[in-house]
């Protein structure tokens, strides 16, 4: 049996990716395609990679809800508020990759959204759709809030070390570079070829919006509600790819093999993040394309730090691929369904 | 039931493509991995995008065939020829990657490879392995020489139009740019991040040695012994992709419109050739991952041109996917099994 | 002395590009610098890589010309023509780095630009600024128009084989391989880094508006009327650098080093071409950032061709070093002043 | 009057940015150029950026103090120490572009470098050649160590806040993304195009070389023994660049704009350190090709830490543009000769 779903803005970035994933997926038919800008084209004349005659139409919600089980929603910050609404009351479920409904908090996200929340009740309905710190929670669901790219590849990489109470969850300091699609397809002059090839920036320095989500997600693995992060996130000219080094202070001496053993105990049975041996550190071209989550660790006692380095595709378990892995918690199929190919090394 | 296949060369980019699409196929069993430069480590720890324990040996021709239904060779040019042969003849399947059983005729291999051929007999029993010309050869062998990746973007591409007599034969001109990936994986300084970053070049014009193979494949093709290529080669700063360029010249004047048809027509129940209408011209980004071939048309009477241009992943249908494809006609398996995914768009 | 020269369009690629070229120009004080975008700004708030306090206004031909000797106009193309006349009446010296005036009839204009020229009398006033092959035109001007980018490659590459007959100039057949930054600084989704980063791509397939102009020029070089050219332009992922291959239909046997010969006294005693030795050819990596441009030769008489790639960088010797080489030429300055920097190698 | 300069190690990244530097030089002649790999080749042959006929020969000491008044060495790490020796003995000044005398200790440099120091008496007489915290010293010497890429632009960046007193000495992070021309000019698998493109790495985390380099250099800054640095670099494709985010835990409150005029103060009168106003950071694209260092500051009391960001070209003021800065402080000249050109943006 197959399930029907359908992608809101799915000639964006995330979208396109969801598509290339579910198209794949055993249990899925695609249903409504929808796009503002190419709506009436084709798929394969909007987005020639892939081959469907498929009409790209504008997005309804009550449309897209009577023709899904489940509706992805790929749209800019705030648009997802009163669509969600909608499908949900036609009892259909909906798995929104945007940030709207990540933060409990209506205040928090405001203030750091700049915009207000109109839909503050569904934000304790919706579920934080990071399997390896809320799978069972994400399993009764219909209504999943997918994490956003940075905090995903952080989350992971940090509450092993606070959980276990190696370091001191109040002085992290976490340095992420991140690959340009995770800015979206918009014209915009900053994000044209010639102002980012050859050019390496930080961005956003202690202001990035993703600071809370961070925390929250920290704060949900580790159960220490102390955790406060400085967030430094960086653009380079790649296409996909998040790398954050996170530095903590040790409380103690440790060295790399323990650490290590503590983070592959943490993520023990997990499919998708994979905890890299003494010696070895992720780079992004190992998981290009994939769901993986690379983690490597580097114990300094001479500084009294613990660095972690986790690396992941921001497309994939940064957003559509995460999407996929929580639409199969929700629906029952195996978590692994499509998401189980390999990657592009090079 | 499933095959076993090894592959010969794992750790270049070709055999790493090819672990990439094998590991995913419904009925093949990785069975020998070979590497010199990385024997004895675990494949995980040579090629960390890939999650495999198995060890990594140096190649034994003798060893692979007796471990293996088919092996795979991604060796450097001059060293397939004693290793096919000693495979052969324990009456396993080969399908070698490398350019030295393409050309039929060892005087022309000699003298563009330069290289002494060492097994001639050998060079008639091998079949040409490209399916959209030569389909009905591969289905019944056991030898298949894959053809180069230049070679399969231009054949394709060119064939057609001199099958269907629009164009003088004698008068081509290719203009092809391919990714670095297409160079090898080798220590060299020309192959230098920074040598290669932005720059473009032409090399090895008027020099190519895949340029017997292409007219040799257009022949094929159009069953016109005529053709001549002017063959330019260029190397542009990505990983992966190539794009040919064709010019012909044309017999008589003739709409774009009409050279879509007969390409479509030409390309009918294929797969993996996309024959894009009128006035949409093929992008690399729309095949990179895929098997895909695409090809565009414009037919310009005011300088009396017909322009092909063709698009490839030079890994893939340029490599390591056709050679999947045709290990699929040599065992009878679908043609398209484990080739069926899209590509990576951004 | 110093001559005041004011830039129209400054925060574009070409504009930010006679900025950096002219602020080490001997001769040469920087007066106004106009920007629609960024008006009201510092320059060095709008464009950090230069230390300057000036303000940035926006553009008034009126207020230009009387703040200048001579105005460097980087407007889109049809703005450029009623800023000319403007300045023109007043005495001030032009220099137009748009395509309005290069070429001299206005019909041809009209059909490949699709636009309506509205100072058709100035057409024959202006000057082509090739110095090449139009020099004494030029010292006596107080008009010139700027030759196009991918132009300026292929007349140098293009115009001295077919002056010593040595090629069919009716049959001629131009690759070229663009950077990016050519395109001008837009917000557009299709100039975004992800769209072209990783991406090859052929564009404007015998439809390109610099052909006409690339004709004009090779037989103003060559005194040929009957030149005739199939041109095709492609995109990669760089940000500068144009690489022209052209290929050529030889009319009797010819060797590499006559053909060297032929252009190397073809350009004897210019400064900014480059002939390169037999065996050699250029890339555009060695000429990024300079006003050079490298030409490379290989007859090959198994096909009948022969084959001339230059390279030169877009924005330097392709736009705003030309014209400022022009401007040298126009006030009787050392034509290579400020011009003889080396570029960047890496 | 001109001095005569040799590069040994010419073909090298940073050789060559001496020959584009130097070569526009007013008080300045090359005298030798020395390349081994290279060596019997004209520079223009090699090198094809640069137009000199000048022949690339085998280094050799006494011949190059012979031929020069100042030899600069750009030789592998271990190299210079002899040769410095040799020069030195004969009056001639040198700058020694290798790690090889930066450290006084040598058993720091033994223990980091992994090598045997066989000078030791020469480290106390060479002294460190960044200007901003040492021109008195570097005016009078004749032996210069140039600073290491990544210490030039964390010391820069990191000094003025320890010398305030802002900031906790012993707990500085430094997380720094370097371009690939820094790994040097290497036939190396791990530096190929494919291996680096679309991808991002850190590396020797807790481990780099250059960290007591960083220690030091922030002491000699500031004057505060306590310095301890965690520093953990990482590799972006692109050719130029190193963009330093330096993360200080803030002893009291501050705010960005009382930090940001400490640092004006703190560079008050350099040529080479631009201080961004408040809400502007650093891009390395805005100092591609010139000397300066571009710093731009954050202070988070939420967080409590002061973050400041450095950019530099790692080949220009990281290597050669400040060896040149060293070279005019040691011979008298204007300090800012042949260096005020600024960069290309794009």
């Amino acid at each position: 049996m197959k399930i029907k779903a359908s992608i809101a803005g799915a000639t964006g970035y995330s979208g396109i990716e969801l598509i290339r994933i579910l198209s794949a997926h055993p249990n899925v038919e695609l249903a409504l395609l929808t796009s503002e800008s190419y709506a009436g084209l084709t798929v394969k004349k909007a987005l020639p990679f892939f081959n469907s005659d498929k009409i790209l139409v504008p997005f309804e919600p009550g449309k897209a809800a009577a023709a899904s089980d489940v509706v992805f929603l790929c749209l800019p910050h705030t648009k997802s508020m009163s669509a969600a609404a909608k499908i949900l009351k036609t009892g259909k479920k909906v798995i929104d990759l945007s940030a709207d409904f990540r933060l409990k908090d209506k205040k928090v996200y405001e203030h750091w959204y700049s915009a207000k929340h109109t839909q503050p009740a569904l934000l304790r309905k919706c579920v934080y759709g990071l399997p390896e710190i809320n799978r069972n929670a994400i399993k009764g669901s219909s209504f999943v809030a997918n994490p956003g790219c940075y905090p995903t590849g952080i989350i992971l990489g940090a509450f092993p070390a606070v959980k276990a109470k190696l370091v001191d969850a109040s002085l992290i300091t976490v340095n992420s570079i991140s690959g340009v699609s995770g800015a979206g397809r918009k014209a915009k002059v900053e994000l044209q070829f010639s102002e980012i090839d050859e050019n390496l920036k930080a961005y956003k320095l202690a202001s990035h919006q993703h600071t809370p989500e961070i925390e929250m997600g920290i704060i949900m693995g580790s159960g220490n509600p102390g955790v406060k992060v400085s967030f430094n996130p960086h653009l380079a000219p790649v296409n996909r790819g998040i790398l954050s080094t996170i530095s903590f202070i040790l409380k103690k001496k440790l060295n790399t093999a323990e650490a290590v053993s503590i983070y592959k105990a943490a993520f023990s049975g997990e499919k998708f993040v994979r905890v890299l041996p003494e010696g070895q550190l992720p780079e992004t071209r190992y998981v290009t394309g994939s769901n993986y989550c690379d983690i490597g660790l580097k114990a300094d006692n001479s500084t009294g730090r613990l660095l972690v380095v986790s690396a992941i595709d921001n497309l994939v378990k940064g957003a559509s691929g995460q999407a996929v892995q929580n639409m199969n918690l929700m629906f029952g199929f195996e978590e692994q369904a499509a998401l189980e190919n390999i990657g592009l090394m090079a």
